[in-house]
């Protein structure tokens, strides 16, 4: 757990501003308190899908969560007030300090992978609810909710591209160039050439 | 720069939409429009400071941005318009879209660590600058600004450490223990001291 939090701290952040924390969760009645929260978002999303029985059926068969099963759950928050209220390099564009909280969930994500500990994040949850269950106070914003735990196996690919929810997408179709929507420049075609045969070879790779 | 974007692209993303592009800029004239935008944000930021004359000295003395020296820029953005509207898990936070290109951010940067290319975020910049330079259209959001490129040194700490402008936290002051604000618990105690231990041999080593 040292080593995961301190690679989560040493995520790069706007301004040096950090403007984490990291509330570590074991006890059972908060973890049943956040499980209900996820059982109503999870009924809601359900009948988001009414008129589509197929993918309602899919949704349904899927495991979204292991608030109760894992080790130890995590919630990530974003303070905007840390070292503030002038934080360099965010007076143009706010948003900077909530994504170096999402910077710092993806080097806790990698550092638990290095560790064999899995990570899931709950995103079928309401804010409201978990501010409520962990007294986040109202200038703090939840950002993501985490199951940490052992394993059985570390599959090969998402979940969701393994159940055929939604397929992997070439990596060329979300490259562009100089400008957006480009998909063909010449000092750019060694890149082209090589992202094209990347994916060839795992066609093959595939049949 | 394939090894590089494709880590970037195995990032996880909310109901595996793989919400990003990557916009890839070597183009000089449109490199220099981008550090027009910078210089404008720049003198806004520096104005902001009024009064605070030594801080104000600092912001001027730092290196903000490398737009024209690196080798490559690239513009990452978000569309939450992929595989939507309804996409598996944002249902409840919307906001979790615009984290997964954030989490695809640090992936990026870590693997071009990996590779021995620098990477410096631009955060100093107006997001109706970039959609008009690089042709964004209205639905998809800059995340963003990236210089790519080989560098003199790795420094062993951040810039804005180094310089004082603010200090690295303790990683003890940002973790809590079942609810926030709780800085002791005994299921947690061994995690506490290995923190505080940690702390010590730090300090011991900067003496």
């Amino acid at each position: 757990m040292l080593r995961i939090l301190n690679a989560a701290h040493h995520a790069p952040s706007v301004g040096f501003s950090q403007p984490w924390n990291f509330i570590l969760i074991k006890d059972r009645l908060i973890r049943q308190k956040v499980k209900e929260s996820f059982l109503r978002e999870r009924e809601r999303s359900i009948s988001m899908l009414d008129g589509n029985e197929k993918r309602q059926k899919q949704y349904v068969s899927l495991k979204l969560e292991g608030i109760l099963e894992s080790a130890v759950n995590i919630c990530v928050t974003y303070d905007p007030t840390r070292f503030g209220p002038f934080v360099l390099g965010r007076s143009s564009i706010e948003e900077t300090g909530v994504y170096s909280v999402a910077c710092a969930i993806q080097n806790l994500w990698l550092a638990s992978r290095a560790e064999e500990v899995g990570v899931g994040w709950v995103s079928i949850l309401a804010n409201k609810d978990l501010e409520k269950i962990l007294s986040i106070p109202p200038h703090v914003k939840p950002v993501a909710y985490l199951c940490l735990g052992y394993v059985s196996e570390f599959a090969g690919k998402p979940d969701l591209e393994r159940a055929g929810w939604l397929p992997r997408m070439d990596l060329a179709s979300v490259v562009c160039y100089e400008q957006w929507g480009v998909n063909h420049s010449e000092p750019w075609s060694a890149l082209s050439a090589a992202m094209k045969k990347m994916n060839e070879d795992k066609r093959e790779d595939n049949i």
